[in-house]
Formats: structure tokens, sequence, C-alpha cells
């Protein structure tokens, strides 16, 4: 009788779903599947399709010359080949451990695998994860079975911009009842991103969950922000809807999130169990968050303790888009001046990535100065791999 | 200088997230596309398909004959129609308010519309959201311009099954900084659900902050937990790494998680500010979660002063599997005893419902017995579009 039940409400539930697929148990093809041997194979069900490709960043990338801008490293493609109907293919050598992204292209269009469920939106774009493990970095990227902080979805309210936005909020494990007070990491994401992106395709909650577990990182309060000034949230959580996402949002890149970065400083303190001063506080950030977090260090010279620039959009800004930008070399001199410091200045950057020169011109700049700071150069561009990287090798040298 | 940094950022985000289609401005079709006259078209770029059809709860349902089941209402299908090789399908009537899904069926394989970066997880299938707005109740289901509560993914300790376990809980607008004691709802999903159906296709927490803010709902905080009671977490979101989630888990409707119940609350009132006692704790939940609701209930009598039955998986139960299920004649006698009795005791159907005779027999059975109870039947079956309808009469009438 009890399975009759089930049965029957897993047929209701399929009906109610669409899970037609869920309801006859599960996938219609194993894909992407990890052999023994940790190469992958990946299969799409389609007897009628031309041709279908698999793109994704565990392939070599290809060069592909774009208008106006050069040469461009794009994901590279592999393609599939069909047998009674399913395509299929195998990587002929083993994939290295790491988070991957891919897609198909069936008959030139770019799909999601409809037999994985584990997908993540990136801006206007889903793609599927492929999780490969096996080094100790990548199994920072898992849940393990350790205390596991918790996540928040808060908002907080902008007076200066007369609305409520979204934050994502990691608190320790042991937070809720500890009675302790926490230093702050303010965690920004790069253009195009949102609130989520860290969380997401950053892991930051696994990589702090798993190295705080290791003693590694200090328990740490994690702060993800929304650096698109103009939106609420995260696309079709804020409200104005399921509307279309894209990159390029107004009030980007211009001082207005930097100008109001305060407010959420203030908002935290007043609503978490903080360390509430500079030797508490830490900024990093990815791309335009690590612009952000630049520009927000010195022109807050004694908020922040530790900075971290991951693959920084470091460029000459005009301060007439606003003085947040004004008067660069000046406000560098104050932020290393003696009294301001911060006990940890961090760069990271990829080899190949396009903002390397940019990267290496400012350290330039620094080391004329003779301002310290701690540089982390990996291979690769700019790409979430090694953000990741450098989010786990830069929380364990804060709040010492 | 700043625009061309924003552009090769993009660029390069399009490269790292093999995100082409956000690179050159988003979508390559429009789709949804809500029209003015509420009429939907659904557009799919696919040059060398030979068949697209879209399929989707906007659809009149069709019958389907299942072998050892009998005549099941599937969802319907629509025949999209190429044109310069997109395939296009435009309703034929206005589509009414709510909140629908839907997904593409291309030469015979369901997937997702690659031009909706919004959809959900339903245990082992992915398909697209469709809001179309219109009236109060779907008005619920939309993030409005009022205050927030906080949404958290939250792990306790079960040391009866020795593990962690995760829950999603709401926490109303203020709580963080009021100091006051909020009453509890318990808020459980169905079979092959988990902590975060509630939250995604429920819409717990929209329907909650606009209630509360229109003042027709007391501030509250929502526990939805995960009923699969050998899972840590959601799928993708425990130690067992990205596994293809199937239905039909071990342990689930056999007593366990009635029996553990008891855990939760003590961890919730140890973690938040609660209102520890009956009158301050409800309990509902949807199909299995309805069947949870009941069992729990009515084995813990002084714990809940609200109980909810959405659709719920009312059914001869056999003691042999749990004690839990053991002497329901006699629980149900002390449950609704003068000292027990719920100060609400509510049941909702669909009038097509499989199993809406279970539910009309388990009412005729408390109507022999003068048992109050709430009763609110609506059309329509075993259905999210119910279930949220319900949380929105439920809410509202609890805690008073």
């Amino acid at each position: 009788m009890k399975k009759l039940i089930i049965c029957a409400i897993m047929l209701a539930a399929g009906v109610s779903s669409y899970a037609q697929q869920a309801l006859f148990g599960g996938a219609n093809a194993k894909s992407p599947e990890i052999n023994a041997d940790k190469t992958v194979t990946f299969r799409f069900v389609a007897p009628k399709a031309i041709s279908v490709k698999v793109t994704g960043d565990f392939l070599p990338t290809r060069k592909v010359e774009v208008p106006n801008f050069g040469s461009m490293e794009m994901p590279g493609q592999a393609d599939l080949v069909e047998k009674d109907g399913v395509w299929e293919y195998t990587t002929p050598t083993p994939v290295a451990p790491e988070m991957y992204t891919y897609s198909f292209i069936v008959d030139g269009q770019t799909m999601v695998d409809p037999n994985n469920v584990y997908m993540n939106r990136d801006v206007s774009t889903v793609s599927n994860l492929l999780y490969v493990d096996g080094n100790e970095v990548v199994d920072l990227y898992k849940v393990q079975d350790v205390p596991h902080g918790t996540v928040s979805k808060i908002w907080y309210h902008s007076a200066k911009e007369n609305m409520d936005r979204r934050l994502t909020v990691y608190t320790p494990a042991g937070y809720e009842t500890s009675g302790k007070k926490y230093p702050v990491l303010y965690l920004l994401h790069g253009i195009g991103g949102d609130e989520e992106a860290w969380y997401t395709q950053g892991r930051s909650t696994q990589i702090l969950d798993n190295l705080i577990a290791q003693g590694k990182a200090k328990p740490m309060i994690v702060v993800m922000t929304n650096g698109n000034i103009s939106m609420e949230a995260a696309p079709g959580e804020g409200s104005e809807g399921l509307t279309v996402p894209t990159m390029g949002l107004p009030k980007t890149m211009e001082g207005t999130f930097e100008t109001d970065f305060p407010e959420i400083i203030s908002f935290i303190d007043k609503t978490f169990r903080t360390q509430a001063n500079k030797k508490g506080r830490a900024i990093a950030g990815l791309s335009m968050g690590g612009f952000h977090s630049l520009h927000i260090s010195k022109q807050y010279p004694d908020k922040f303790n530790y900075v971290g620039l991951f693959s920084a959009a470091i460029g000459v800004t005009d301060p007439k888009i606003s003085p947040i930008y004004g008067d660069f070399d000046k406000k560098l001199d104050i932020l290393f001046s003696k009294k301001n410091r911060p006990a940890l200045f961090y760069i990271a950057c990829g080899n190949t990535d396009f903002l390397f020169k940019a990267n290496s011109d400012f350290r330039a700049q620094l080391d004329a100065k003779g301002y310290p700071y701690k540089y982390y150069e990996t291979d690769g561009g700019h790409i979430w791999r090694n953000w990741r990287k450098y989010l786990a090798d830069f929380t364990p040298r804060i709040f010492k």
C-alpha cells in the first residue's frame, strides 16, 4: 500500500512538473560520465540531429579574430559522434581536476545538457557544471563533511539610492550561538555578475567552510555585494521581475557603488556581530570587483587592513566620471602611508589574462614607490578557475 | 577609455563563461514574449530541426494511458512553425495570470529554452519559468517593493542520524534588529522535493513578504525542511556531490523523519528568537509533506497549534513500518481532545487531484467525530499552482 501511494505521488509529481524523465527513473543518457581513467564522456540523445558539438573550458581554447579588438582566445569545441541516435564524445586524455562549465551545440544552437541538472547562470548564459576531483585545491570546492556556515540572502536599505538591495552573507559555522565577534571580508564580483556569483561559480562558501575546518583560515563573515548599483538584486530576484539580463548595466564603474560603499559596511556592522574596525575588515574582488576594491580601499584608507585584487580591471580612469577616480597617485600615497598601510595588499593575475599588462604596470608603479604587496601569478586567463584559486590563497593570509 | 575597459572585460567574461550570446547582447531570439494582449509567443532558433514543440502547464492537459495505473492527465503540447530558421508558437488566446513552467521538445528531445535563463529544477528535470501577471494572488508571487525578509541556508546536526542536514529558513523583515520573538511555521515539501522546493517553485518568501507587508499575515519565521531523511541537503548541496537526483529515496515516508522532527524544533528554538511554545508553532506541507504534517502533529499533540494539509498524501499506513503510523484513530482523538485541539486544522485539495478521494474520506472521518477543520477546495490537481495558492490562504489564518 505504501509503495502504491508513493508510486501515485511520483506519477502525479511527474505530471505537475512535466518530469516524465524523473518519473521513469531519471536521465535518458548518462552525461557527463567521469570514467575510471578520468577521461570524461558526454552524451546527447538526438537521432535526427545533423551535428552535435560540446564546448567548454575543459577543452583547449582556439583563437578567434574579433573585429576592432584583435585575436581572442575562445572556448574549444569537440564533435560528438552518433550511434543509434545517441551522440557521444570521450576526451582523448584524462581531464585534470577542476570545476568546469560546458554546453552542447546542436545544429548550431547552443544548449545545456538535458541530462545534467547542475547549471550555473553567468549573466544571460546558462551552462552545465562538470566537477572532476583529485587534488587539494579542487577538494576545497566540494561540500565536505565539516561544519557548515550559513548563507543568507539579506536586504539592506540604500538611503543614497533610495532602494532596497540584496546581499549574500556567509557566517561561519557556530556564528549563531557563539556570541563572538568576527572579522568581515567584503567579496566583490566582476562585470555582469551579481551577489550570487561568488556563491555559485566562486564556491566561496565551500572554500571557506573547508579552509576554516582545516584551521587554515580564521572564521570570518563574507559579504558578497551586488556591484551593479542600479540593480536591487540578481536577475529575477528583484522587483523588475523575470527580465532578460544583460551586461553593461548603467551605473557600473562610474563611481556610485564605490561612493555608497560605507552604507553597506554600516549595515553589516549594525546587523552582524563584527569586529567593526580596520583590523577586522578585508576587501577583495575579481575583474571589475578588483577595480572596485582598489578604488574603495584608497578612498577609505582607514577602513580595510587587507586588500585583494584578483585579475583586477586596473586602468586609467577619468576623474570627470567620478571624484572617486581623481587624485589616484595621491590617494595611493595616503593608503600606503605609515598610518594607513594595509597589513596585506594582494595582487593576483593569470599570465595570459588580457589584464596582465595593466596589472604589471600597476605593480611597477608600486615597486617604484617601494609600496609592499604580495603577488601571486598563475597560468591562464580571466577565468573563474583562477578566481577560486586566488580566494583559496588569499583568505588564509587575512585576519592573522 | 572607460568604455574600452568595460568592453574588454565583457569580451573576456564572454570567453571565460562561454557566454558568446551574452557577449553580443543577450539572446538570439526573444522567448518567451508576453504580448500586449497577454498571448504568449515562444521562439526557438533551429534551422535544421524537423520538429519543435512546446510543452507546459499553460496548455490544456491531454489524457495518456499509463500501464497498470489507468488514465493520467499529462501536459499538453503545441507545435512551433518554422520561418527562416526560427520556430515560433503564439497561444491562440490570452494566457491567464499564473507562474508556469515549460520546455521545448526538439526532434523528440526535451530541452530548456536557451533564451530564458529562469529555470526551476524539480527532482531530475529542469524547466523554464513563465510568469504572467494580472491578478491579486499571482501578484503575491512577485518580488515587490516591500520590506524583504532574509532567507538562510543553515545546517543543524541530527544526533539521531549522525549527520549535518540543511534547512532553508525565512526570517521576516526586521528580524535581525527587532529583538522580538516570532512564531514559526514549519513548511514541508512533497516527494522528490527538498529544502529548496518551497523557496523556488513555492515562492514562499515572496508570498510571506507581500502578505506581511499588506498586514494580512503576522511576521513569522518559516522553516523549510528536507524530508528525505537520508539526504544532507538538496542535490548538489551535500557531500555526495553532483550526483544524479532520483525520486523514491530510501527512508522517505517510513517514520524516521517524523520521529526525528523534535530535533529540528529544538535546533530552531535554540538558534532563532522564537515563540517556543504550541501557540507559536504551525506545521504545513504539500503531498508527502502533508502526510508528514499529519503524522507529526498527531504524534506530538502538544507542539503545533496550526496544522495545514495541502493535497496531503493521506492513506492507510502500516504500523509495522513505524510506530508513528500506529494507533491512528486514537492519536487523532488525542490531537482533537479539548486539551490539545489545534486552533486551526486546515485541509486543502484540488477537485481533480488523484488524492481528492483520500482527502474526502479523511474529512468524512473528522466529520463523523465532530472534529472541526477548515476546508479549501480548488479546481485542478496535484500541482504547484494550487500549493502556492494554499500557502497564501493558510498563512493569514495562523498566529492570530
